[in-house]
């Protein structure tokens, strides 16, 4: 479990419970190192990965290759974890890696040094035991949680400038909801953020027909956008979303009709859209929205992700029938959920998300059954020989 | 047009633009007494007014009162100002009083020393000339723009304990909208204020449907409140308002759904309503529009004054015929506009509001033709022979 485990037979048997236990004693708190990716380079460098570690803007990533044929399977994740909080709010130490009752406990456990652990042990296990016609590579980044700027696309970034390519990526986010296997994510849905100011005229409240207040007309644009379906789905994605998440004036006085005011809203949306028909959409609820109003609206937006989809198929397969010959039930394919850095390496090859269940992540006493570690390094083992045909 | 002017003869010829000037010299911010109600009394003990200053909380007030029979006339109004914000962007001192082509500049020139120094002059003039069967009592506060809680409620307060009681008030704000003498006002609408705080459950932009978005739901309050007519208006009354003037979240953060949100509204209402039906009616307004959010509500409110109205009569008749008479053009009786302390006096006698155009009132450069100021003496002097019945 330290680099200087040299021998091929202790690496065949690197153990991802004890790999993500020394992860999780890592302090490696966005954009801190913390020592996570020195680890991981210290047992993949001896077991024959090429590993780079690529710096930008503060942020440390590796990028570590067994093998120089195609074809080329990836894993990509991450060793960074959110704050923790209040300490003393813990059971136990979040960067102690305590295991009890067989639960191992601390920042981490599940997003995701326990994916980062599992599909490193399965990697280092197959390299060994069964050395493929191809290649496994690694990326695995100082940057997921934070603002990703220097993370995944710097890796993705050096992989293109020196010709490095995948055939096919696996991210190890806990994309499991009630129990290890029910969900394999195929794609994600977008995301863009507006802030829309509306402009009226100020005034006195005694005489608000001298004024053109900007708040009805800001509240029923609001309420436009936020109950008018933007689409009924599709094949693979649930309905886009519009969620506001802020109205704003700042108008402390009682008695003065305000120029102007502001919304914010974010929206997910599927693969019936991109950026531009989004736009469109928001443009036109809003300018029916104002009809009659007197008032002008401005809108800014900031796209943070467009949505992408790996279509179910022989890739995809891979990794369902990994998942239903072992636990002996068919893992849903969804799209629904948060960002990942999938978004950025969609653009580079076909891509699938699968790993625990996270529904400790980012909380207080975040924790993980070693059972389901073990057995998700098992399920990326399964998936690797199925790649490489063996 | 000092304390020493002690003779009948002077006293009857007090000349209201002068005495304007007078009051404009004194630099009376509220709640600065300033010297104004010390130039006053000076002016009508000796002419026979009982003089009380009433103290109280900081502020000056001055009840005086000609005569100790029935019936009482009385005019009331203020002589604190306004601050003049920045003296260098005044054309002329505006604590100078300078007159010029017929125009007197100086902060009060409009709002409301004018009015004071107009019925001042009158009252001299008339107790001098023709003393009435009767009496005539002037109440004028230091504290009318400020918060006011201590200003013509303490010269009322004063009058109930010590058995003082008008008949009829005549309130020399500035009334009038284009000339002199347009508009005499018979009422005011009721003011008040409301906070509408709107509770969900927060939650991720990314899974709308496990949260409960407090802003559609605020927003229908909003849109409801602001697009529901609350009433047609009554006789005497435009229809009732309501103006928002703040809806604010305070979430900075764009891919979270807040827990809750508050918006803030300004209701002016008519004779047909009194605070509590107003509460009533927003209330169902706000539970409708809320049906199906899954969200809660609490409102607090503010009443800043009930609505009034001194229905037209032989004592409105008063001042109507002493303008019509004049001016040869008949005065509309309006209840339009923002408050005045006739909201505290409508709980003692019949009251009415009259005075000059008001349209450079807070402004810089406020300022008034002198001809206005001494046709309104004429016309304030019209109504006290009117209503003395001589």
């Amino acid at each position: 479990m330290t680099a200087t485990d040299e021998t091929p037979g202790e690496l065949r048997a690197a153990d991802p419970v004890a790999l993500t236990a020394e992860l999780i004693r890592c302090p490696s708190v966005t954009p801190e190192e913390g020592g996570a990716l020195a680890l991981l380079e210290g047992l993949l460098a001896p077991a024959g990965f090429a590993c780079h570690r690529i710096s930008r803007g503060g942020v440390e990533n590796l990028y570590a290759r067994w093998g120089t044929g195609g074809p080329v399977f990836g894993f990509a994740g991450h060793t960074d974890v959110v704050p923790v909080g209040d300490v003393a709010d813990w059971t136990a130490d979040p960067f102690g890696g305590m295991e009890a009752d067989g639960v191992l406990w601390g920042r981490g456990a599940t997003d995701m040094k326990s994916g980062v652990g599992a599909f490193v042990a399965a990697a280092l296990d197959f390299v060994g035991s069964t050395p493929p016609e191809g290649s496994v590579a690694l990326l695995i980044t100082g940057d997921e949680e934070g603002p990703a700027e220097h993370g995944t696309r710097a890796i993705l970034d050096w992989m293109a400038e020196n010709g490095e390519q995948l055939d096919f990526c696996l991210v190890g986010e806990p994309t499991s909801v009630t129990r290890l296997g029910d969900v394999v994510k195929i794609g994600r849905r977008g995301s863009m953020t507006a802030e829309l100011t509306v402009f009226g005229t100020q005034g006195h409240t005694a005489y608000p027909d001298r004024a053109t207040n900007p708040l009805p007309a800001l509240a029923a644009a609001c309420l436009r956008l936020a109950r008018t379906p933007i689409d009924l789905g599709s094949t693979h994605f649930q309905a886009s979303t519009l969620a506001l998440t802020s109205i704003d004036t700042g108008n402390p006085a009682s008695n003065v009709i305000p120029a102007s005011a502001t919304a914010r809203f974010n929206i997910r949306f599927n693969d019936l859209h991109e950026p531009e028909s989004i736009r469109i959409w928001v443009d036109q609820q809003i300018e029916e929205a104002l009809v009659g109003t007197g008032c002008n609206a401005e809108i800014d937006w900031t796209v943070s992700g467009e949505s992408f989809l790996t279509s179910p198929g022989p890739l995809t397969d891979i990794v369902v029938d990994a998942i239903t010959d072992r636990l002996l039930e068919r893992p849903a394919l969804t799209t629904g959920g948060g960002t990942s850095d999938a978004r950025f390496i969609k653009d580079h090859c076909p891509v699938v998300e699968f790993g625990l269940v996270g529904d400790t992540m980012h909380q207080v006493d975040e924790r993980v059954p070693v059972a389901d570690i073990r057995r998700l390094a098992e399920l990326y083992g399964d998936i690797l020989h199925r790649f490489f045909g063996r």
